[in-house]
This record gives C-alpha cells, sequence and structure tokens, in this order.
C-alpha cells in the first residue's frame, strides 16, 4: 500500500514584469507565479504534481487554501484515492466551510484546481501513462462518473453526457493515430502583447509566420489609435488569409466593446477575446450578436461549469476558452467538454501562463480523441515562455503541439527552477529584494 | 492630520455549530465568523471597524487577504480617504495581480469587502453620524460619484443613475421622519433552522408570531417528508395570512428545484430562496417561470454587481437578497440597488450570519429614503444571536429595525468578544481545542 504522507505547496514567482511579457490592457506589469502542489507518498518514485495559476501578488493566498484544502489528503491509500477520482473530487468539495467562501469561485476554486491537478498527475503516473492516454483508456461510463454534473442536468443529463461519449469510443483509436502523425494545431501569442514595440511585433509575426503559424493573437483595448496600427503592421506581415484574434482582457463595458470591435472589423479578426467582464453571459451574448460576422471567445476567467452553461445557453459564444487551473480539475472540465459538444461550441483552451501549456496539451488531445472528434474551429493556445522550467515541457512543431508521451500531466517543475523562484525566499527573490524582502 | 496607523485583521470564529444555529440542508455545522478589520489612526478617539462573514474553515485565508489588501490604507491621511470614498475604492481594486485572483468574487472579494466596510465606518465615525445618515445627506451627483458603474453600462448609464437618486433627493426627509417612527419592517429565520426540533420550531413560530413578525423562514431541501411536516407546524402556527418563506439553499438542480418546490406549494410560501446555484442566472428564471406565483430569491451568495444585472435582465429574481459583506461595500451595493429600482425589483438583504444585521440595516433605510421609495414587497432579514458582540447592536421591535443612531456603520465588535472568540488563540479556543489546538 502506498500512502500520501505530506502535501508541499509552494509559492513560485517568475518575475515576467520587468520584459512585459504578458502585458495586456488590463494587466500590465504580471510576475507569472504558480501555486505549485507537490503530493509527497512513501513510495519515494511517485509523487503528484499540480499548480494553479497567478500573476503574482495573491499567490501566497492560493497556497494557503491549497495547503488547507490537500489535508484530508495526508494519510489516504493512493489506490484508493485514484481508483475513484469522482469520490476523491467530491470528498475535497463536500467541505461546506471553504465553500461558503465561494462557491466554486475564487482563490478557493484556484487552490482546489491545485489540488486535484496534482491528484490527477499523480494518478496518471500511477498508471504510467500521460494524462490525455489515462483519460482514453476510460470507459464512458468512467468518464461520466468522475465528471462533476452537478447543476447541469437541465442541459446535460448523466444519459445523454454518456451517449456523447459512446458514439465516439470505438474510433478513439484512429484520432490517436492520426494526432500521433500531425499533433494539435495552435496559435501563438507570443507576438503580441501590450507592451511591445511595433519593431518587436512585426519581427515576432514573421517569425511566428515562418515557424508555420496560421492564427496569431494581439492584445487590444487600450489606446485606439495605437490598436488600428498594430494591426496593420500584424496584418501586413501574416497577409490576408491567415487568422488574426484580438483580445481585449475584460476593459470594455458592453457598449463599448461593441462601439470597439466595430471600429477593428476592417482588419477582420477572427474572434474578439474577453470583451467584457467574464462573468457577463448576457453581455457577450449582446457582444456577439452586434459584431458577427466577428466570433466571440471567453473562458480563461470562467469561474465554473455553471457560468459556461450559461454561455452556451445564452448563446454567448463562438469558442470556449476553458482554464486548466481555474476550473477544479478533469473533474469540472469534462463536464464543460461535453456542454459544449452538445451545444456544438469549439473548445479552444487558454493557455500560457507557467505551465499551462502543459496542461491544455493533454485536454485538447482528449477532446478530439473522445468528446468532440472534430479539430474544426479549434486550436490551442501556445505562448514560447517558461517552458523551460518543467521538466516535461510541451514541444511545439510547425504550429502544432505534438502529443506528451511521459506518465503524468506534465505539470512538475525543476527542483531547482522552484528552489530560485520561491517568494519571498528563493534565490532570485531574495538578490532581487535585496536584504529588506518584503515586495509583498 | 490625521493617518490610518496600521491595520489589524483578527480570525474571529463563534461555534454556533455546537447548537445548530444556522443549520440548513447545504451547510450543517458552520462555525459563524468574521475576518474583522480594524483602521487604526494617530487620533486614539477615532478607527474603522468592518469585517466580512464566514462559516468557519477558511476564515484565516479571508484575513491574509483582507491584510494584503488593505496595505495601501496605511500611512494615507483619513480626511482625504473618506473625502473621495470612489478614489479609495477604485484604488484598492485597481491592483491586478488580486484582481486575477476572483476577478470580483470569492475570497479576494469578501476581503474587498470587509476592508471597504471598514472604511465606509470610518467615514461615518468621523462624519459623527450612522452610515445611512451619511448616506442620505450625501447628494445625487456624490452617490453616483462613489457608485462602481463598471460594467453597468448596458442597463444603467450615470446619468440614469442620478436621475433615479434625484427623483427622490427633495423628500428624503420625510421618509427618514416615518422610518423614525415605525423602523423598517424585517423578518426572522431564527424559528427555522433545519437542525432544530418539530417541539423547538413549534415554539419558536409562535414566539415570532407573538413578537410581531408577519413572515416567517424555514430551511428546506434535505428530505422532503420533513419539509412537508415542518411547514404544516409552521402554517398552523402562524395562520394562512401570515408570510412564510422557504430556503433551499442552493442544494437542487433545476429542474429538481421546480419539482420540489412545486410539491411544496400547499403551503404557499412567498418566495423560494437560492433554489439552486447562486451562479445560474438562467436557471433561477427557469425556476421562477414554472413555480409562478411563488416568487423567487436569492442574492446572499451574489458574487458582484455583474451577476445580479443579469438577474435583473433576465427577469430571474422577484427578491433580490444582496449580502453587506459579499459585495464590495457600499460601492458596489449602491450599483445593485440602482439597478433593482430601475427593474423594479424590491432589496431584502441576507442578514444573519455574524453582524450581517447591524450592517443591512443601514442599507434598508436608505433605499427607502434615496432610492427605492417603496416599502412594498421589501422585508429585510433578522435572526436573533450574536448581537451580543457589538457595541452598537440593532435594535428590533415589532418585527421593525430601529434606526441606528451612533455614529458608524454598527460594524465594531466588543474587544472582550474579539480577545475570547479569535481563532485559535482567545480565551473561548484554548479552552475548546485544548493543548493540541488545530482544528483548523
Amino acid at each position: 500500500m502506498t500512502t500520501i504522507t505530506s502535501v508541499d505547496v509552494v509559492d513560485v514567482r517568475f518575475p515576467t514584469s520587468l520584459s512585459m511579457d504578458g502585458s495586456d490592457a488590463m494587466n500590465k506589469d504580471g510576475d507569472y507565479s504558480a501555486a505549485y502542489v507537490i503530493l509527497n507518498t512513501d513510495d519515494p518514485t511517485l509523487a503528484g504534481y499540480g499548480f494553479t495559476f497567478t500573476i503574482g501578488r495573491g499567490n501566497d493566498i492560493c497556497v494557503l487554501a491549497a495547503e488547507q484544502r490537500a489535508l484530508p489528503l495526508i494519510g489516504r491509500d493512493v489506490d484508493e484515492l485514484v481508483g475513484d477520482l469522482g469520490a476523491t473530487y467530491r470528498g475535497l468539495k463536500s467541505d461546506s466551510q471553504l465553500r461558503w467562501l465561494g462557491p466554486e469561485k475564487g482563490v478557493e476554486h484556484l487552490a482546489m484546481a491545485a489540488v486535484m491537478n496534482a491528484v490527477w498527475d499523480l494518478a496518471a503516473r500511477k498508471a504510467g501513462k500521460p494524462l490525455w492516454r489515462l483519460l482514453a483508456d476510460m470507459t464512458s461510463e468512467e468518464l461520466v462518473d468522475v465528471a462533476d454534473l452537478q447543476y447541469l442536468s437541465d442541459v446535460l443529463t448523466r444519459d445523454e453526457a454518456i451517449g456523447i461519449l459512446t458514439e465516439l469510443e470505438p474510433t478513439r483509436g484512429e484520432r490517436i493515430a492520426e494526432l500521433e502523425g500531425t499533433g494539435y494545431p495552435c496559435y501563438t501569442t507570443s507576438a503580441g502583447w501590450l507592451g511591445y514595440s511595433d519593431e518587436k511585433l512585426r519581427r515576432l509575426c514573421q517569425e511566428a509566420v515562418d515557424s508555420g503559424y496560421r492564427h496569431i493573437k494581439l492584445k487590444v483595448g487600450a489606446d485606439m489609435a495605437d490598436d488600428v496600427r498594430r494591426l496593420g503592421i500584424a496584418r501586413e506581415v501574416i497577409g490576408a488569409d491567415a487568422n488574426l484574434m484580438i483580445d481585449a482582457n475584460q476593459v470594455w463595458d458592453v457598449p463599448q466593446a461593441i462601439e470597439w470591435v466595430s471600429a477593428l472589423a476592417e482588419f477582420k479578426p477572427l474572434w474578439i477575446e474577453e470583451p467584457t467582464s467574464p462573468d457577463d453571459v448576457l453581455g457577450h451574448a449582446a457582444v456577439r450578436r452586434a459584431v458577427a460576422p466577428i466570433g466571440v471567445a471567453t473562458g480563461e476567467h470562467g469561474m465554473n461549469r455553471v457560468l459556461f452553461k450559461q454561455m452556451f445557453q445564452a448563446g454567448a459564444i463562438d469558442y470556449c476558452q476553458l482554464d486548466a487551473a481555474r476550473l477544479a480539475s478533469i473533474n469540472e472540465i469534462l463536464a464543460v467538454y461535453l456542454m459544449a459538444k452538445k451545444f456544438g461550441v469549439p473548445v479552444c483552451p487558454h493557455a500560457g501562463g507557467v505551465g499551462l501549456c502543459e496542461l491544455v496539451q493533454h485536454l485538447s488531445v482528449f477532446d478530439y480523441v473522445a468528446v468532440s472528434g472534430s479539430l474544426e474551429g479549434r486550436v490551442t493556445e501556445y505562448v514560447d515562455h517558461l517552458h523551460e522550467h518543467f521538466t516535461d515541457p510541451c514541444i511545439v512543431e510547425n504550429g502544432a503541439y505534438r502529443l506528451p508521451s511521459l506518465p503524468g500531466y506534465s505539470a512538475q517543475m525543476h527542483a531547482a527552477s522552484v528552489a530560485e523562484f520561491a517568494f519571498p525566499d528563493g534565490g532570485y527573490w531574495q538578490a532581487a529584494l535585496g536584504t529588506a524582502g518584503s515586495a509583498a
């Protein structure tokens, strides 16, 4: 019997604000960070790794919440935990005192994501499979058993969910073989951060085209004249046929979103991402009606499956950008994929940040293999930074993610990276903060 | 010049789970708690008190978040802070790194509520007025300047907001005089906790009637046979004409809510409260259509003004039960009251917990005086516990809140209560936890 002996949660922060990587109209100076969870066992060759992603201050609050959320796992039998991942999830979720602090949103939900991501990583390592294959090897009933369908039965019953998965179950192997050849298509956001100069933007767009990308995304929403100039540069470099997406990071009210996006329509964006508050289902629906054929995309701040349910019900979005570190891990993400399939909305997961690309590649592969069976309108975000800190970094070639092959959820960081960027005691921060050491 | 010198945030927990006070279908064993904020100044006679409310575990996380959120206040000039409460609020809200952890929901938003509640308490104390009167003495433009209208302009413009307030501005004094005579009507939840025996339920219903209440609320949703029996007892005691409300605390999916409420229709409930996920705007709308003429009420877990905007837009609720410790204090609450007025939805604030009654009495008075000008369909929750820990406890007579008269937001606790129930080092918890001291 293998037992969880302890849980370590580390506040890891990377000083990305120094280079303006990740700068957008809402978030000008993020330090990409992770509340990084390690589930230790009494088997020295086995541990589970997971995290949630934040952009700096407050990462310590997620750490505390994850430590508290993970407490019931200590002393538990690993086989039992990973043998019923639905029960494990529901057990952690059932704490009504912690539920009050959300429910199922904000810091507590980020912490739940971090802990359950580590549990899923542990399950995949124990099985000796990459996470996407662990999922692809589960039956339709097993998958629905782990999915969190609470509050969803008005749009998706258990039987419907099983039906969706059963339809594609016999042909999963064909699609796995296909993706092993082609990889899963992705787009790059690395070119378009707001803090970059026009020259850097032009150079990065050209590099993206040269690397085989057919989709490029730019941040917008801080200044209209800047947006027009920058989109003009991007279109000039990538040509009329490549896809250009724009992302406003929630800076607009609904009427302003409609006005601003309409003014940028000449650049033929494929989608406008996060035009307004991520909570505003009806607002997104109004923007979508007004700016068509430009699509509406949102989801990186989509707090839980109930929000996505309504986005689908209201016809509010053309692209669902769920986030692997904000939704409560596979249990909740599965439910969103199933609803997206029912409503015919493609899921293009949010990535970037710290390690989100490493996680979402597993989700996209699984979606194609077992849920949607389609690549149409689907392209997964890729941002080219911070991968060097992961032991099994994602590999992107010719604008596509290669299939992960090592056991786990690709969530483990190098111990040296954790030690260097642990906040505030790691080597980097001790040097950066000097002896004062109080930047939080 | 008076300056904020320090901020204390205390984890205060009351062992309410021992007596099953507060027990409902979702929350069986809450320990009513407060993340309690004290803004200290260099004037020994002046401080600001505020809090958010939780039900136990995780209160420490809110404490940490409130400490962090309040940091920018230290060293600030009090006159400047309270002289522009809109700017003070927007300044705290503008931290994009902390915003990522919500945005505007969950722990970070609870912490924002705690801190800004203390700022508003400080403002009222500095002015020597109870909070409701501080607000009632502000012009329509001043009120709209402090209201957070971000993301609301599709349903409420600044000009509309000013128009709503201007209409009633000349007659505010008349309504103040009226309420000084009558008080503001309330209902009691003290009778109906799920953990109470039938005998205790019967006795408490009788006591409520004898005390002048015309509204009584019962918890439902754990067991249908129990609900039928308990509602029968309540109706027998209060009679056919008094109002009976029921509260499911989010335990149902939408179809189940419709089925369960329909089965209880014979008891003619005035409203069903929290029939499903608090995030489910479209779900509440569906329940409302199905169970009419029974009303639908929700809001104690309404995370922010964007959620309430959609509840109003979708025609999802008959009663808006905003929470003074979950919304980000007066700045955000004002916006919800203004939208409620525009959409004709009565606001019946959630109370109970720790100190929520103390806060919401100010809101209800202000609503009648300056925003809605109506008492129709309006009744504010009252729960008779934990008031003894407050220095200016609310006073309820004949089923109505008396108007608060002391300066502030009635948010200050007795220092002795704070010392006794501070977790885990206070006297009560040291004794209860013994020497082990590790119940979190």
